[in-house]
């Protein structure tokens, strides 16, 4: 007997309605016919949203939202230099209020260098490895102010709060995904040479897990020149565990060495599933080609993928990814620029 | 009538000595006959001075310092691994702690790729521009902790303390040398959508730097999304303003992409001059390559000339660019390897 699964899906802004439509045709698709069937609930929240009606996340949102078992999110945010949204309102009380109040404590980003693909770099090499960023710590927990603000006897302050309890339970999730890799290898990217107390204890949870995973090997990079390898030599990386701002820097250019974060999928995930779990695009919501069908929608159909897996469905979501692989590779033979909607055929026809 | 400029230099620790011994042979040569002298006073200081003396920085080298018009330093740190050192004590209690008390708020990092030079970048594009990385502030202050440490219930933290002091000094540095370059423009590098305190004080603070000067352009980018141009559009860069610790992750990302570290140079300025200057390679101390002549010296060379820009020897360090990127572009016809010295000759006599 099947299960049927309750999927909040929220658009948001600028192109992630476009791409969430190519998302949930693939969702769709992929589960119909199957013994699991999925039941989607649309919220409309983001920018636009809260220009209507000026909600953030309500209460009674974020308590439905909490019934479901997985959510697909587009991408929030409006135009840069719109004036009418306070900058940073939506990312804050909207985005990280969900991976926060939703426990998301592995924001789970892969990164792969697909067949097909140009990479800015001359010789990228292969480049397959997953970024196992903290989700719910660090800089992101919204501690820090200001005094005299305003004045030129301005203070402002951030403090980056780090637990025993925050920081292991990722590396063991980042431990746990290296044991079942091929190669097998967790870097560590953190700056403890100055950030002493907060890399300590990284570096301290990283030995003590290691030796429960002695099949596991590990090394330690400083988030510096962690950005360095990433450019002259992304091959070495096969699992990279590290906090929530090191892993939004490294996310990004890993994006980029990959060809573009038009390919990036993540997963916002609460392994101990006492709420449900988020996937989206790592990209933003792009108001500048928002409406006219030019954003890819293969980060947001990936997601879906990353979804599927957290669902216990592994087949369909190796269905998933094979066919975004082989649309991906079949585009060294396309000239023209296809529209959001004819990639996202274009997968569906090669599930078929 | 010329000057006598006291210069201390601090060769430091593994190839410090090797690339050291090269530039000051440049500053030696360029000042020689001319009518501004240098007089050199060497300070053993690093990890291998901690291991027999157990000295970091002691308060009377600290003066004796202070004393001098400039600082040459190599480079500092133990080799990875090396269990007798407490990690990140040379860096943080000599290192950082010359940054902060001969208040060198003016972190200046060139990044240019030579004619000659390749870079990762398939597409690299022209590169030439400046990062001024605050160098007094923010995650850098040291000022955090850890409590119930190694339990459990660890909690540890990390502040990064921004001041409006603080932060239109440096702001008001980078606007001051956009205004000279020939693109004028200068990009603010932050992450005010998450650290909304720190983040809104440096934006307020371009917003009011820049009515002063209208012939600079400026804009805002989120640290992430920098390093994602830094990969696909590096051109794009003229002048970059930002924190300690982005300062940090950006500029070795910036090596990287022009050619590795190996090539740049960096200023630690106080431009009050209430204390001296001192100017460094970015590069560590590399133990895997020490003693072997293998370094290339030009970062510390480069370093020189930007030592000589702030003394006012304006001539001087042009001469020192101007031979540097000549022996640079030669490099292409060159198929050896060259040894530490033999660059450094190469470059002196390209100044003769
Ligand atoms: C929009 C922003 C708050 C977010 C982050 O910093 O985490 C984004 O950059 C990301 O990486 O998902
Ligand atoms: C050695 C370290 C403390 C230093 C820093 O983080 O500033 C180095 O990475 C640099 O960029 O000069």
């Amino acid at each position: 007997m099947g299960n049927v699964f309750e999927i909040a899906v929220i658009p948001g802004d600028g192109i992630g309605p476009e791409v969430v439509a190519e998302a949930v045709k693939v969702l769709n698709f992929v589960t119909n016919g199957s013994e699991n069937k999925v039941n989607l609930t649309e919220y409309k929240l983001g920018a636009e949203h809260w220009l209507q009606t000026g909600e953030t996340l309500p209460d009674e949102t974020l308590e439905a939202l909490k019934k479901h078992d997985a959510i697909l999110f587009g991408a929030v945010g409006a135009a840069p230099g719109d004036t009418r949204i306070p900058s940073g309102l939506i990312e804050r009380e909207m985005l990280l209020k969900l991976r926060f109040s939703l426990d998301h404590y592995v924001n789970l980003r892969p990164s792969k260098l697909y067949p097909g693909i140009e990479s800015p770099l001359a010789n990228p090499g292969e480049i397959d490895f997953i970024v196992v960023r903290e989700g719910t710590e660090g800089p992101y927990v919204g501690n820090g102010g200001s005094v005299r603000t305003g004045t030129e006897h301005e203070i402002a302050t951030e403090v980056s709060i780090n637990t025993a309890y925050g920081v292991e339970r990722v590396v063991r999730d980042a431990f746990a995904r290296a044991s079942k890799r091929e190669r097998k290898h967790v870097t560590l990217v953190h700056k403890h040479n100055v950030l002493v107390h907060a890399g300590h204890l990284w570096r301290r949870t990283v030995e003590a897990v290691a030796s429960e995973y002695p099949e596991v090997t590990h090394d330690y990079l400083h988030v510096d020149a962690a950005t360095i390898f990433m450019t002259t030599d992304p091959s070495r990386f096969d699992v990279i565990v590290t906090d929530n701002l090191f892993g939004d820097i490294l996310t990004d250019q890993a994006g980029a060495i990959t060809g573009g974060i038009g390919l990036s999928a993540s997963g916002n995930i609460n392994m101990d599933r006492t709420y449900p779990s988020m996937f989206e695009p790592v990209h933003g919501s792009a108001p500048d080609i928002a409406g006219q069908q030019k954003a890819d929608p293969t980060a947001a159909i990936l997601s879906v993928a990353l979804m599927l897996d957290h669902l216990g469905l592994s087949a369909e979501a190796r269905t998933v990814e094979q066919a975004v692989e082989k649309e991906i590779t079949s585009r060294q033979e396309l000239t023209d620029h296809r529209t959001t909607r004819e990639i996202g055929d274009a997968i569906v026809s090669l599930l078929a």
